[in-house]
């Protein structure tokens, strides 16, 4: 079974930009896609990449310079299997998220991002759905399915929910991450916990304070 | 068995003065702890309230005017049955949430907030934990439990997670929330799609298009 991922190619992640250099923004991003890959891989699935440019990767990659709607919708229509798509910035998914997704008899399977947003859709049947991302995808997508006569579960996960797309989010992945893309902000940040809330910030200190328990952090 | 929830009496929910009046915040965050109360209840808890000043409650009402971790611990501190912890702004979690959380085997159940907090432990034996709520609480709260010996289950849940403490959080409750402090929320206020990132606003404008199915919302 198929599991789409689309990717920016070039300038992904920009939102990062108030913390991160663009080099590191690329490295983040290229490591949040090999840790999401690597657990789709586990679970069985095969990885299509929708790249919005040439991209060189060892999976099969298409490339599209369409709105992602149009293009994801374009890949759903040639489809008769079901097809999982997983957006490329939630890095706290693991294995048993993917096979609880697997597991569930809905027609529908969503993970709503925060606010408002959706990370992963499951679609049994790609003829009878079509996505429309950007906004507030997630009531978008529940009366798409509504229209279509399709049973729904909402997938209820932290994990999933937990997109990195502002300087903010970095804070999930420092303290929630287990695979690379953690390891590596780890690397070239710290946590502050000096102020009310909690960030990720450049500088180190407080960062013995803050540090996450080795065991929690360890890669699976 | 035992549910604590903290509940801060005055000035609840300041955070949420940015679009709340003060009125509309008490009205929700004691919406939001009916919800909460009646789940804890549906699934067979007996409920405690903390309470920082005195309040007219249908529960067992308890009293301090000590911060929350020391009125916490010292809650803890007499208790020899497993006490359940949560927080009073996690308005979207459901029974089969509290069930979950429940049934699992581990010494400590653990539901991470975002931004490193911590929204609801399940705490087998009191006598051998204390709560350090505040800052990156999570990994404290990992900390405490490994200094003691205790096994931890980290409950993955998009619901429990989603603690509503500024405005931006109002999102997830106006999309996901489906008792009375959701309904409460939506009678005031509308969704604001028209920008990149959703939005919970006091003018209706996009409203329409940004309404919640009614399958989805209907109350439980």
């Amino acid at each position: 079974m198929k599991a789409v991922v689309p990717f920016k190619v070039v300038n992904a992640k920009s939102r990062l930009a108030t913390l991160l250099t663009v080099e590191e923004r690329a490295r983040l991003a290229r490591l949040m896609l090999d840790d999401i890959i690597g657990v789709l891989r586990q679970c069985g699935l095969n990885v299509v990449l929708l790249a919005t440019a040439p991209f060189t990767y060892d999976a099969e990659v298409v490339v599209s310079d369409k709105d992602l709607n149009s293009a994801l919708n374009e890949l759903l229509k040639a489809e008769v299997e079901p097809v999982m798509i997983v957006m490329a910035d939630v890095p706290l998914i693991t294995p048993d998220n993917v096979r609880d997704i697997l597991k569930s008899p809905s027609d529908l399977v969503i993970a709503p991002g925060r606010g408002g947003g959706t990370n992963i859709q499951y679609i049994k049947d790609p003829q009878r759905y079509h996505v429309d991302y950007y906004g507030a995808s997630f009531l978008d997508h529940l009366r798409i399915a509504e229209d279509n006569g399709l049973t729904v579960e909402v997938f209820d996960s932290f994990n999933a929910s937990s997109d990195i797309d502002e300087a903010q989010d970095l804070v999930e992945l420092y303290i929630h991450g287990r695979g690379r893309a953690a390891e590596y902000l780890r690397s070239i940040a710290a946590l502050d916990i000096s102020k009310g809330r909690v960030r990720v910030v450049k500088d180190d200190y407080k960062v013995q304070e803050a540090r996450v328990p080795w065991k929690y952090a360890a890669t699976e």
